[in-house]
């Protein structure tokens, strides 16, 4: 995947600045502390490198949106490394809600530390998070940072709505694609859209503009998740780089079984039954694709896709940042030219 | 215990400060997500009572602080409940941290709902907190509330600092007094000194005071905990209402412990080779009595509870506000008259 030349430079840039904001736990009787928060940032123990930090999209899209609204991104970095922090505090515990025993490849923070010490380093990135948005008062007016604040404690907030739903859907049978919109609503694309909103806040956008980007953001963050979705049940595993129909091994709840459940035939009937062996899940991915289940998750994400690029044409972004926004956001969604 | 009238008063707003806050969860599709909020607040469920709410010491503080610094208290409502909040946020984790099944005689939340909810519901928790943090700049300057805030979230960071110590202690063997302090410092005071500082903050209270008033919660804290220890080991049932010396059978590292094992006498050896058994503990307790750690530990507690009072006398609390923060902590620090 290539990347533009300014977003090159803005993913160093973050680096440096999420490890300045991490650096609060840097002291000497806290040592093991800070190490957790390293280790899972990407930086530090087994296997640390480039290839494991995560992609830092969501400090990437505050940053584009800052510049892109005619603001100076250096001054919206603290914004960028919330953003992700959040991010990465609901990895941590999310490792831990769902009991996961590997991350891009290497164990889970509770795996190595115990899930006590990790959900305290969730709780510990929560709080460097809410600390980054603090040191925005050095360089904007102490109205903006609040009504930034505002909007960054509204995003985890749903973003903690989406978990509660993720986490009670796996029990429950009942759920339709309402259900889903609702869960992913808050799970997936609050903070893409909070990401969004705090760079054109920050950069200086009016409230429509504003509001232009935020529903940029929401509307990609849907679609990325539908096509995820599509991909986890259809995708190459070569694309992937996991198993193919692995999330209809695992029972996931994923947009297109929810239509197929809805739909209630052959598919369905199966599902119901029971978990699925890796043997039927070649052919039960072809009946989810024959009974329509593709073609209408595909729509759902074209829909999105469009929302998305419709709000960001809306939102205007200038100059090269919002070249790299509409490049990015096509990258994200498939649409690349 | 005697309650004093403001008190009383008090602990009745901020009881209607908090329903208010956590009301924010309070949506049709996130009811089961609120009523996991509203469980252990003490408010729904099984046993819901006043009883089980918990005493609302530090918010109370709070409000103490402001209306002794001359402001009025009614403003300063949304940082009593703030830090209420994340004195529940941390209960949450730490029932799950610490696999407690019961707290204040109730099934635990993780109990209920699973940890994967639990782990959600005290993200949520903290969450709310920081959204009633910004509540206050309906009633004060931008500046002030910014201030506020970054003495709050340094008081979480420190919070989790002890919290990380704690669970890390409880594997290791080498930990002496000064591991203690570190620990208490963060787990118990770090929380109190913030209510007594945001308190005296937004009541309009100098730096001076302000100063004087976050010392005063310091050492609040770290007394009122080693009282607390010492009743874990010498505590009469009737008082504490848990079975003496139970802190010697969990074998938890308390100060009068760590005392004991510095000495290196008869308890130290006893400890060092393995869990005690019920009907060893009140010989064990005797000996480590002998061998002077509880005068050590009530000296120590003696010094900060005078340290404590002198900072309270230098905040120079007014009216009946400054009244009752001189009873309240005579109370805390069992030096009633």
């Amino acid at each position: 995947m290539s990347m533009k030349i300014l977003s090159k430079t803005l993913i160093t840039v973050i680096e440096e600045e999420l490890k300045k904001q991490v650096a609060r736990l840097d002291e000497p009787h806290t040592q093991l502390y800070y190490e957790m928060l390293t280790y899972h940032m990407g930086w530090t123990g087994k296997d640390a490198s480039e290839k494991v930090t995560g992609k830092r999209i969501r400090p990437l899209l505050v940053l584009l949106a800052a510049s892109a609204s005619g603001g100076d991104w250096q001054k919206v970095l603290p914004a960028a490394a919330a953003i992700e922090l959040i991010h990465n505090f609901s990895l941590l515990h999310d490792d831990i809600q769902d009991n996961s025993e590997t991350r891009r490849g290497r164990p889970t923070a509770w795996t190595i530390w115990g899930v006590a010490q990790a959900i305290n380093a969730g709780d510990g990135m929560f709080i460097l998070a809410n600390m980054a948005m603090g040191d925005l008062a050095k360089d904007h007016p102490n109205e903006t940072v609040l009504k930034g604040e505002r909007i960054f404690q509204e995003a985890c907030l749903n973003l903690t709505r989406g978990q509660h739903l993720d986490i009670d859907y796996e029990k429950r049978t009942n759920i339709d694609v309402a259900d889903y919109w609702k869960m992913i609503g808050g799970k997936t694309a609050t903070l893409i859209a909070a990401s969004l909103e705090l760079g054109a806040l920050f950069g200086g956008a009016n409230a429509d503009l504003r509001l232009a980007y935020r529903d940029f953001g929401h509307y990609l963050g849907l679609a990325f998740q539908v096509q995820d979705d599509i991909l986890g049940i259809w995708g190459d595993e070569a694309i992937t780089g996991k198993s193919a129909a692995s999330d209809l091994l695992e029972g996931k709840k994923s947009l297109p079984v929810l239509f197929g459940l809805e739909k209630g035939g052959g598919f369905a009937k199966r599902w119901q039954q029971g978990t699925l062996t890796e043997a039927e899940v070649p052919q039960l991915a072809k009946m989810l694709e024959l009974e329509g289940a593709r073609q209408m998750a595909q729509q759902a994400a074209d829909q999105m896709t469009d929302l998305s690029l419709n709000a960001l044409r809306q939102a205007d972004p200038q100059g090269k940042a919002g070249d790299e926004l509409f490049a990015l956001a096509k990258r994200l969604l498939n649409r690349d030219a």
